[in-house]
């Protein structure tokens, strides 16, 4: 008889994408425009999300989903604005998956919602082995960081749809060199769109408004 | 027959600690006095440690082990500075272990070293629970990720043995609350020592290297 291997990476993953694509069949049946944001701790998830709530929540019925290793800040935040949310604590796990985010989907209202942000843990290796079911990915990265990132951290470069990069206003203080930056992720990934965007200033903010306001537009307009 | 359970985690924590074991004898034997340096991406590991190699190669022989998802920008700006420098490439993988570094060990000049230093993954998170044979950890968080960091990512906060709080020159185009910061980790951490640097500028760094000269000269001391 042939023994049975079971190779545990594989094995899970395999799950997780099951697992994503029952999500996405969900929120597909919702219309829901689904965002899973990723980016080193503190490159500005939260400042992205509570901007963007402020901006559009007359116009766009939002839900959020906040995952963090401890603590519920985050979520408080967003509560604060009036937007349903939950919180996911992954107690030491480094990123979210597709069990989780199913989890939590049975507790937000996704017929009364247009667009679902997808906070995951700050880390810029694992989450991006685990789809939850998102249209798209959304990648922080901020100046702060240093311009070589994508050459260290390559396979979330390679993976996103879109880069936010945040903290524009203290690149005076900073040697980042755009160019080398854009660079390295357009050899990596040739799709993507950049953004460059100062949360605390509101600098280059509209453009991104602008996509995701086109983004969940389209995914309204389609068929169920 | 009672059915043998592998609880995989438990087993491979295990091991690691063994290995770990392991690797500090052998950093003993030579007396070869070790850190592991652990941030998020770009808090500025390479930066503290380049820095540390201008300003005491002449006292004191280093070697470097550098980790990495991939790439070896920063083995490369060691290797220029003519110090002993080891890349690992952990393709994929977030965090150094145990068995990384014993591989790494075995290229090294050992009785020819008197401070290691090894640069973890970037990550906040999984590189607390792998011990890799070091006598201490040091955490580097930079200002512009946040005073909150400590409360989103507490484990790393609780074990480090010294908080590098490097980027301090951007202070002044910042909202980062020091006390906040410091209260939050002293709750978590109460025997840790915080040094205030910024690598860019050089200010608060010879606190840093009169306590690491300091940490070298004990080692030294000891027998063997």
């Amino acid at each position: 008889m042939a023994i049975k291997v079971i190779k545990v990476g594989e094995d899970i993953l395999g799950a997780n994408e099951e697992t994503a694509r029952t999500n996405k069949q969900k929120l597909d049946k919702d219309r829901v425009f689904t965002i899973n944001i990723m980016s080193s701790p503190g490159a500005g998830k939260t400042s992205v999300i509570l901007s963007t709530i402020n901006k559009l929540k007359d116009r766009i019925k939002m839900a959020v989903i906040e995952g963090d290793v401890a603590s519920s800040v985050d979520a408080e935040k967003v509560e604060a604005l009036g937007i349903p949310v939950i919180q996911i604590n992954t107690a030491g796990g480094c990123h979210l998956d597709a069990n989780m985010v199913e989890s939590a989907l049975n507790g937000l209202p996704l017929e009364e919602t247009d667009l679902l942000f997808i906070e995951n843990v700050g880390n810029l290796i694992c989450p991006n082995a685990f789809s939850l079911g998102e249209d798209r990915r959304i990648m922080i990265s901020s100046m702060p960081e240093g311009d070589d990132k994508p050459q260290k951290y390559p396979a979330m470069f390679a993976d996103t749809d879109v880069i936010l990069l945040n903290k524009t206003d203290l690149q005076p203080y900073l040697d980042f060199n755009f160019d080398v930056f854009k660079k390295t992720v357009t050899n990596l990934n040739s799709d993507v769109t950049i953004f460059l965007i100062s949360c605390k200033t509101g600098e280059g903010m509209e453009a991104w408004f602008s996509w995701l306001e086109g983004e969940v537009g389209k995914k309204k307009d389609q068929a169920a």
